[in-house]
Order: C-alpha cells, then structure tokens, then sequence
C-alpha cells in the first residue's frame, strides 16, 4: 500500500510517524534517539506492540536508514511515497507547507542562522530522505507558518528597523500544534473557535498563542525558541540588560551563553533538580516547588498579556504533555484568574475532561497531535 | 534660612532643586546639561524666573560647583543642610533611603556593574556633594527600593540559582515616582489605595508597576533599565535570541550591543526619525505612526499581565512627561479595554483631567514628583 512518512529531525533524535497515503490513523510511530552518540536506540510502535533495539552509533542519514528498515520489517508492502517534514522556521515568507524543491531548500538555509539550534538538522533530515526516496515527494511544515499573519506590532521588535527588514522578528513558533488545536476546536464547538482564544502549549518546549477567529495575532514566543515562558531547560523571557551582564561581568561568549539559556535554565536551573515537571512535583524540594510557583506564575501573567491582545477572553485550552496531563499546574495556571471569567471545576480537571470549568470563559483540554497536521499537508499536496 | 538640595546626577546632567529644611514646596529647581562637553549650559528656576547660562566644558564635581554658585547667587542667605541623592540602584537589600557613610558608599559601588550607565554617574554626584558639603547629612534614595518586596516569583529569572543569589534579579525602577504616585493616590482616593492598581510611568525611560494595597507586587522593568516597555531610544523587551543573533551573525560585542539598545532603539529605532513623542505625532510618517502603535500596544499588553498579577484592576494612573500631557497616548492605550473595565471619557481625556474615565476601572492622571520623594527622606532623616 501507498504510504506517507512524517519526519520530525532534531539535533539527537528523529521522530516518524507512517500514516496511509490516502486516508486514516497512523500507521506505527517511533523516535531514533542519542544520534550522534555511541548509545543509539530506535523505538518503534506498530499496533499494541512496541519495540526497542540499540543501533550503536549513528548520523541523521544513518538514522533515517535505520528507521526505514524497521519500516520495511514491520511494514511489508508499504511504498513511502511522499515524506512531510517538520521545519522549525520557514522564515518571514513561507505561511503555509511548501514543496521542498532545491529552491525551497537554497530559501530555508539561509534562515539557519535564525534558528541555529534547530534548522540545520530539520535541513539535514530533509537531504537524508531526499537521498533514500529520490522519487517522493518532500514536503515542508513551518512551526512559524501559523503565525506569519500577525499584526505587525506584534511582528516587531522596538530596535532599528533594518534589523527587521533582515529577518529579526517576532515570528512565534509551535505552529503544528496550534494549528491542530484551532481545527479540533471548530469541529467541537463552532462558536469559540470564531471567539477570542489562549491556547497554551506546555510540553519540552512551551509557548502561549492568541487566536482569534481562528487565527494567531500573537504568541509568547518570539524571534528564538528562547523567549516567553520558562521551559524544562530554557530560561523563556529574559531581560536584555542580563546577557550584557553575563557578557561584561561573567565574561562568557555566546556560546557559553547560547549553552546556559537553552540547556541549563528554567526549571532544570530552578529546581537545581529536573528539568521533567512531573519529577519536580514528586520531588517536593522547596526548590523544586519554587520553579513550579515561577511556572505557573509566568503563564498566568502571559495569559492576561495574551488576554489584552485578543480585547478579552472565551476559551483557554491547554495541550501539550504538561498541559494535557498535569492536573496540578492547569489548577495553579487557573487559580485567581476569575476577573478573566475562569472559573476552574476541580473535578473534571481532575479526571483531564474536554471542558475543566464551570465560568464565563471556557477552560479546555485538547490533546494535540502535530503528526497529523504534517500527514494531512502531505496528502493535500498528494 | 536652612535648605535641601536634591541631585539627580546622570551621565551627562545634574537635575537639582532647593526645598526648606522644614517644610514647603521648592524655592528653586533647574539643571545642567551637557556636562563632558564643550557646551555645558545650566538652567535656574526661582519663582517666575528662568535664566540659562552656558557654562563652558565641565566634569560632574564642575557642574555641582556650578550649581551652588548659582544657588548662592539666586537665595542668597540659604544654608544648605543636607543633600537628597537620587541613586537608581539599592542592589537586592536597601528597601528604604539610606544615609551615605562610608559603608553604604562601599555596597553601593558593588552595584556598578547592574547598572553600569547609571550608578557610576549616581555614585560620582554623591562623592562631589560630600566634598562640598562636608558636614551635610547625604541621604540616598533608591529607585529599586519600592519594588524590594516582590513576591520571589516576580524577582527572579528562569537561571541557575547561582546568577539570582549573585544579584540577577527583577529588581523594577522608576520607584521614587510610584512612591509619590502611591502617596497621592492614597490622599485622593483613600478605598483606591487599599486596591488593585497599574501605574503606568510613561516619561523618557518607562515601566508600569502593580500595585497592591499600596505596595509594588510587580514591574514590567527588571535588572536592568533596558526591559519592559519601548522607550525613547531603549528597546524594551527583546528575546534573548536576539542578542544572540547580533552576536553570532552581526558580530557585535557588548559595548555595540549596549550602544543599540540604550540609545539607538525604541520610538527612535522604529520612526527613524526622533524619540521625542511630541515630535511623532507631529510627523505623521508612516514610520512614526508604526512607532506610536507599537510603543501603546505593548503597553495594553503589558497592563494585561499587570492585571494578571493583581488578579484584576481597580484604578490605571498615567504620570510621566508622556503620561500626564499626552491626549492620544492615554486614548490608544485604552482603546479596546472594556474586557478590563476601561471606558475612557475623551472629553475628560483631552482636558487631562484627574479622572479620565467612566467604567469599572478609574483612569487617573497624576503628575509625579520624583524630587519631593528624596525631599521627604531627607526630611525625615533631619
């Protein structure tokens, strides 16, 4: 059968996921992680069953390989014949999925530097499945696409306007998984979804987006994967006047610096702990119960940022693994918000329901699901 | 008769008035300007009367023996007793005024390298004072002390504790003016004062300050003077990345970076034109339209997450040159924030009024006076 793969390149991991070309669930999932270490492992998931086997030492072309013989071992004939992939940065242009054409592909390189974490190993996937499906057809979706069509206020920032004719913007990233709760939230409940909404996307990575009418006009995170909320290992909003202090004072250069903000931050450096939130709320330390109070703390302020910039507020819907999982933090994000029309029920947050409140505004749970999103660009361009 | 001096030293300028010991308003006020160049010029008001003198190039010790020439000149018979410092930065300890001996001069010196374009020049108009006035009591006054009781989760970064208990904290400015703004609101409005208020400080720097029941519980500014609100010529929030960026592709170091977002960015950045307010919405250009919508957007957003902070808003206080004079400004900052209780009364609006609205939330305008805070300390210390 005709088959679609969906890439998900990081710098040590490759996420995929295989779904039927033309219509339907996925198929298997799985992730190949420590690439680049001498300790690689593939996990794959197919049906009920789940296998993990150790693959030594690999690079991403190596990786993908790997994951295409367990395809083919789990998946007798199935024909990959188109592969979407996800891009954190599609740039100031790109608003909607393209064709990876040798044009498209020249066009995302150059935003390498504004993502440099990120993008050249999203790039390095996309060459890798070029190389093994010469023949299919490669599709590219931006974590930023959702977000291109914000007002241009909440586009810039307030340096010389040089820097943002060169790409330094507020581009706003987790576009996937806003774009996929912003359609489950019109198939739910057709009137919020052309309302004012926060969605709140806990999960490694964390961000907030304003939707309204069902499009973003502004997001906590802005020209970097660094800036908003705090996450597991990334500091979120950080005061310029504090890495010129790190850069004078401490002495460190940016990639001590680039080391400290992704890697060594929020609640890992918090906690001095974790950076794993439900090992933070087992722990109990007064450390770790400080980096929760800062955590939720931030996401409250930004939801009544995000609530001025949407002139009120209908509907909050938290996903991501945190969001769609921790009954504790979705309580302390909801705690005293009630001049904002939420008004939590503890009982349905406590069992993870669809709705989790009882007030004006509606406070939701939506399990997101980016793969879909990638599968279903794929079989519109198929 | 006996008389205080405020000082309000900077890099370029002293700022000074003259209060009876006792008690009263001012007997006189005025500055000097350009101090480091050859155009040094002062400016003396006493009564109706405005005189402006150039001075020639003078140093920080010059210009104060300047000052007092023109003070013996103008109230002849005054004694001065004690001298009020304003001094931006108390580091994480000082939560009200403090004498300057020896020691504190010490701690405070620490400082320097928080604030590295304004303590030095603070410190530098301190030392001259006490070499001129060897037997005056000096009192300095902090404008991070209001805000030193903030809740922890306002104080600190998503860092490695190690930077929070080395002093990279929230610290918030601008406090000598919510302090005033505080005092008064509390004269005028006794059930206000005990509420939930937003004070919004717009002047050459700005922030905006929850307020509790009279007390700072938060700040848009934080270490530094950079963050927060767009300013004149400084940024305001920036994404870490940015930073970053400007280091790894622009290949800046700190001391270009710094120059950028001190004195290159904000309403002058944005307009390419000037970061005097008056002056943008005299223009009319497209660009400096863009920069006036940018510098009330971020303010509404900002409100939003100070009155998530506050769990709701009481009363919204403009004061600062641009808050208190500016018709506009306050209009498109309340534009759109019914959801909040903001309804503004634009006739009351463009006499600039006392009170300004006619919803839930009261908008006030209330002309601040930084120099009658040290007046007071110094008082208080006599």
């Amino acid at each position: 059968m005709s088959v679609l793969l969906t890439l998900n390149a990081g710098s040590s991991s490759i996420k995929f996921s295989v779904y039927p070309a033309g219509d339907g669930a996925a198929l298997a999932h799985g992730q190949i992680e420590r690439i680049g270490s001498d300790e690689g492992r593939i996990e794959f998931n197919h049906g009920n069953q789940q296998t993990r086997t150790d693959v030594g030492p690999v690079d991403h072309a190596g990786a993908l390989n790997r994951i295409l013989d367990e395809i083919g071992t789990h998946l007798k004939r199935s024909k990959i014949i188109a592969v979407g992939h996800r891009i954190v940065h599609g740039g100031p242009d790109f608003d909607a999925p393209q064709q990876l054409t040798p044009e498209v592909m020249t066009r995302l390189a150059e935003f390498e530097p504004l993502a440099p974490l990120h993008q050249p190993h999203n790039l390095a996937g996309v060459r890798a499945a070029m190389s093994a499906f010469p023949d299919a057809l490669q599709i590219g979706c931006f974590d930023t696409a959702f977000h291109r069509h914000h007002p241009w206020v909440n586009d810039t920032f307030a340096l010389p306007r040089k820097y943002y004719d060169q790409g330094v913007r507020r581009y706003g990233f987790h576009g996937l998984s806003y774009d996929f709760v912003t359609g489950r939230l019109a198939e739910i409940d057709h009137h919020a979804a052309h309302g004012r909404t926060v969605v709140a996307h806990l999960g490694n990575g964390a961000s907030m987006c304003a939707i309204l009418d069902g499009k973003s006009i502004g997001s906590t995170m802005g020209f970097s994967a660094l800036d908003g909320l705090p996450m597991g290992t990334r500091s979120g909003q950080l005061d310029p006047g504090v890495l010129l202090y790190l850069m004078d004072h401490e002495g460190m250069d940016s990639t001590q610096i680039t080391n400290l903000l992704y890697k060594e931050s929020g609640l890992l450096g918090l906690s001095g702990l974790s950076n794993d939130m439900r090992t933070l709320q087992e722990a109990g330390t007064p450390e770790s119960e400080q980096a929760i109070a800062y955590y939720t703390f931030r996401i409250r302020r930004e939801l009544g940022a995000m609530a001025a910039i949407l002139g009120g507020l209908d509907t909050l819907v938290f996903c991501g693994g945190i969001g769609e999982h921790s009954t504790r933090i979705r309580a302390e994000v909801c705690k005293g918000m009630e001049w904002l029309g939420i008004q939590l029920d503890p009982a349905a947050n406590a069992m993870h329901l669809s709705v989790i409140s009882t007030g004006r505004a509606t406070v939701r749970v939506i399990p997101t699901d980016e793969e879909i999103v990638i599968a279903r660009a794929v079989r519109a361009a198929l």
